[in-house]
């Protein structure tokens, strides 16, 4: 047996929910050797992510992604019809069901009945907290959130975020398999609204948006700023690292000469307006000028062709 | 004559102060043909600038990030005594002195002295508008900031400032000359502190700071979110262009789905401590753990290769 059969025990992989993001999953699991049960209460979707991994599996083996046939990573992968076979016997169970907390604690309650003693189970989501829909049950201590970026068979990290009833072990085990299949483990170690990414993504887009607001500048002046700027140290050094070498002596000393400046900025309160409509229909009329709606689709395949490139950039260059 | 030899008229560029920001800036002119004069009111720095200019140009030569012979683009640097020989006949003058409003007019109240009347100041400053420095002269029309990223041969993103007595025709003529040496324009249309790009990061790190002060990640942790996550998209798409092609139907569809979250995230007013010490001694005490004090500078040095690879990643792939 390999490490990770080891760490799984030999036993599958379910993936329930077989959208965008579990069929991505189903790709990281099978990939890491392991075998995978696709299933979906909708069974067109169970059907339909079949091809959409073979798909996923060619974009990484052409760009050298992987080195097994993709057809033998695919053999792993098997759709199955019902809840109770995708998880019967099953080590781990990745849920990426709809993003709501009654879906969730409905999937929680029938996995409660369903599951071994020792089956583990993450949840995809993006910022529901497991506290909102995994508690009180016998099968609790076992579930967390393991919260990935899109697609997590290109972009590494992967959130990890305990309730308050979820076993220390359950968390050890979840960064041991992580770290088998290839991810980048963040701890967030408090229940926060949006966990650690999305919370980062959030307070920048909101000064994007009022900088658009506010005729500052253009929503391509922005992605400018930040594609041909800032996301150059933060893709490969993340923002603490970036200052901490942007000071003679180091992050407290970037603190004593800069926090004073970042503190006022922050704190300008720049931010109440929300979102309105007359703000959103100037930034989707500026987005439309750049890319006319129907081409959205062919831009996320060049998004997508990026994010292979820079992955196998990454391997070479670590 | 080339044409970025006619947008100067032929005429020579003179940098204005010699530390790190106006060595490379020098690279950058120097490399686009233009002949560059340097100068700093401390001769030391002068003569220091040109070794650094070398070393600086033996990095992208090493990257395939310029074809000339790295000697022949340092001929065209030429370190002169005083502030009137470094401008005289200028077209263009880049001044990158220190960040401080009464050395910035001082210089303006010298340059207004020296120089001809077609001559165009840009300031490097990062955040000090030019109303604070830069009105009520003859040369007033004809000075706007012109802010790099650290270091600008290899970051391109240079954003465009106006003060209220900017002409019209200096954006032009600036927003021409950083076309033709390679740099990415930015316009910001207002004098808002920070301008774009610190605005941005100063969000993001409050965030990051706090994350860190309430226990929920670590430092590495929120690194490890950005460079391992978040940043990937963002080194080429910038924010608009990531959310745009997240959402079924585009960015509106995004701010409809997501627009609610975001806010209430960005509305928490979980920033209200400052960068205290005690938080400044725990996020330098957690950087120190992972990279002692004496080893920052060989990590600066590890970042720029990164940087230059980077580059000529970006120069193969578009």
């Amino acid at each position: 047996m390999t490490d990770i059969q080891k760490l799984t025990g030999g036993r599958p992989v379910a993936i329930v929910g077989a959208g965008l993001v579990g069929a991505g999953w189903a790709v990281v699991y099978a990939r890491a050797g392991l075998q995978v049960r696709v299933f979906d209460a909708n069974p067109d979707i169970t059907a339909r992510s079949v091809p959409l991994i073979e798909s996923q599996l060619a974009g990484l083996h052409r760009h050298g992604l992987i080195s097994e046939d993709p057809a033998a990573i695919l053999a792993r992968v098997t759709p199955v019809a019902t809840l109770a076979e995708a998880v019967e016997g099953a080590g781990y169970v990745q849920e990426s069901v709809l993003e709501r907390v009654d879906v969730k604690r409905q999937l929680m309650l029938d996995l409660d009945g369903l599951l071994g003693p020792e089956a583990i189970v993450g949840s995809s989501t993006s910022g529901i907290p497991g506290s909102a829909f995994a508690l009180g049950l016998s099968i609790s201590p076992r579930v967390l959130i393991v919260h990935p970026v899109n697609p997590p068979y290109l972009v590494p990290v992967v959130e990890l975020v305990p309730s308050p009833e979820t076993a220390a072990e359950t968390v050890v085990f979840a960064e041991a398999l992580m770290n088998a299949v290839g991810q980048t483990v963040v701890h967030v170690r408090k229940e926060v609204e949006g966990f650690v990414l999305n919370r980062l993504q959030a307070v920048l887009l909101r000064e994007a948006w009022a900088l658009v607001q506010e005729g500052v500048a253009s929503c391509e002046d922005i992605d400018k700023t930040v594609r041909d700027g800032l996301g150059w140290r933060w893709s490969f050094m993340g923002p603490f690292e970036t200052i901490d070498l942007n000071a003679p002596g180091g992050v407290a000393d970037y603190a004593v000469r800069l926090g004073g400046l970042y503190q006022r900025i922050a704190h300008e309160g720049r931010h109440e307006a929300a979102w309105d409509a007359g703000l959103i229909k100037e930034v989707e009329s500026q987005r439309r000028g750049f890319l006319a709606q129907g081409d959205l689709e062919s831009r996320r395949a060049w998004r997508d062709e990026k994010l292979m490139a820079f992955a196998a950039a990454r391997r070479k260059g670590g």
